[in-house]
């Protein structure tokens, strides 16, 4: 992804693999500073994931192939690496699938790199199905971020735009601040503003009012798993926008790469939801917004039946909620995701 | 209201007439610190209005009311005086159904004592019929704050979960955090809280997800403007909000008193809809969530269509959208609210 540090726009992923270490953008201090943080054994790998300074299911599941590698250089007891960093966080399937894939590949520093490779790339193929949807002057809105910083580069949600966008189409993008934790507003607002892409910032409640005011035509969102029958889980939030746009009759499209689809579970009903921190609700910029007494209650995701679902964006092209078996067919024929 | 101030539990009221001038409870300032703001003329009343120092359509209607007294016996131009008051907000309908009742009164101080005991003792009413609606174990949610603080005491929404408490129901309310003003988190979470209510603050995404694991089995809501035919604006977020108790199968009230009530326009989309300052959204706690260089949109209301409204909660009793008429009837034959 382009970033803009001290004037000079340099290219920038969300993750890398270097001397050893796994380097990461420390996402906690995006927009206010591009800090990099350093990770060296398996311990910093599920601080990392745990606690956000990397996030999103693509770059969840590249952190932890990453990581692995690394455990495996240094001689760590992999059996307690693989367990420590499948315990960080339990929704988003990517996580499972890179430790699956690393195992299957006796934690080959060149396993980890293919991973990461494999979903930058397949990232960008999303892109180009995804910009097929997408027409000049079209408004999308998008709910927390499914960008670059969600993958290693290009994005899942973001892709389509990015591409739209530098094929030279108007686009204008309105950003889900995306309380608790402000994904959209920090995150999804700060890789638009770098890619120079039209948009604005707005108030989670107020997606359902731009929509019926038709000042929405189409939504795309990322996933954190994705079942058999095509219910998903994503960013808390993203049920109420799905219900919103279907009642608009406004297309809502999933952008996600195979390795988020969990053929495994049949529903959404098996998808473990993570309760984070109330602190998290309750505190922004260090400071109480209500009552120091009160508590709150955080589910970091929701599930999204798969009938509001328009269709999945794929690398593999799109695939309505009823066509997942073609995708799961075309999953088993390929050679990395199997 | 009960407030506790230093270990004290003291009553107040959010707005007060005293001294020949107008007194409120500074609700920027909720639940960090107890403060009174004190209005002397028509421009402060102008100032407290636009900037929230009071907020809440009945809170609104009251202060004007109040307001104009003021201005009056200070000898104010009342034309000017009412115009300028008038323009202070545009969606809220009780702030020109005050104006109207204080020229049909000649601005009577008495007048505008008697405006705020009526709505006062129509809010305990309201309480009153919402009560019925309340079973003990009910997990109630509510969205922005629809409290005394939006009234002058028992407020609208909350007046019947006050009365639930108070009669001994056990009762649990999510409390939409309510952004971007956040009078959720501020000021219903810090009502609830003096009331010694059970609640929880919940991020405004996670209402749905609440809702659909049936956590959630009653909305009350209150108003800005209620159309003819049952439309109504509320806090942007109360149609999101809507929508999803439908597609859930939960009952949604709106509790709002007569004043609230402008049969002169047929539907919602007659109703003005106030966007205010994109820093509401972009500045939480004087620091930028995102990117300085982001835009917000900021619309403050939306307007919910009547399909969504179980029934309205009035001090006459509970009306179905479609028995609006009867409801009109009988403000008509109301001395105080022709």
């Amino acid at each position: 992804m382009k970033v803009n540090i001290d004037g000079e726009t340099k290219t920038l992923l969300a993750v890398w693999y270097e001397n050893g270490e796994v380097k990461l953008i420390d996402q906690r201090l995006i927009p206010d500073k591009i800090e990099i943080f350093t990770a060296k054994n398996s311990d910093d790998i599920y601080y990392a994931i745990k606690n956000m300074v990397v996030r999103g299911a693509p770059a969840i599941g590249v952190t932890a192939a990453y990581g692995l590698a690394m455990a495996s250089k240094n001689k760590e007891n992999m059996d307690e690496a693989v367990k420590r960093i499948a315990s960080s966080r339990p929704t988003a399937y990517d996580l499972f699938k890179a430790i699956d894939y690393m195992k299957n590949n006796k934690f080959a520093e060149s396993a980890a790199r293919r991973y990461a490779m494999e979903i930058t790339a397949r990232s960008k193929k999303i892109g180009e199905y995804g910009n097929e949807l997408i027409k000049s002057g079209d408004k999308i809105l998008t709910h927390c971020n499914a960008g670059a910083l969600a993958v290693v580069d290009w994005g899942t949600a973001l892709a389509p735009m990015r591409i739209a966008h530098d094929s030279g189409k108007n686009i204008f993008v309105y950003v889900d601040e995306t309380r608790p934790r402000l994904q959209g507003a920090r995150l999804t607002a700060w890789e638009l503003q770098q890619e120079g892409i039209e948009h604005s910032i707005i108030a989670d409640n107020a997606a359902g009012y731009f929509m019926k005011n038709k000042d929405v035509n189409l939504v795309i969102v990322g996933a954190d798993r994705i079942a058999a029958n095509g219910d998903f889980a994503n960013k808390i939030g993203t049920y109420e926008k799905a219900v919103l746009a279907r009642v608009n009759n406004i297309p809502f499209y999933v952008a996600a790469p195979g390795s988020t689809f969990d053929f495994s579970i049949k529903s959404g009903d098996e998808i473990p939801i993570e309760e984070r921190d109330e602190n998290e609700v309750l505190i922004v910029n260090d400071k109480h917004l209500g009552p120091a007494e009160s508590h709150a209650r955080n589910p970091a995701f929701d599930v999204t039946p798969h009938e509001y679902v328009t269709a999945f964006i794929t690398e593999y092209g799109l695939f309505k909620p009823e066509e997942l078996k073609n995708l799961y067919s075309m999953i088993q024929r390929d050679l990395f995701m199997r």
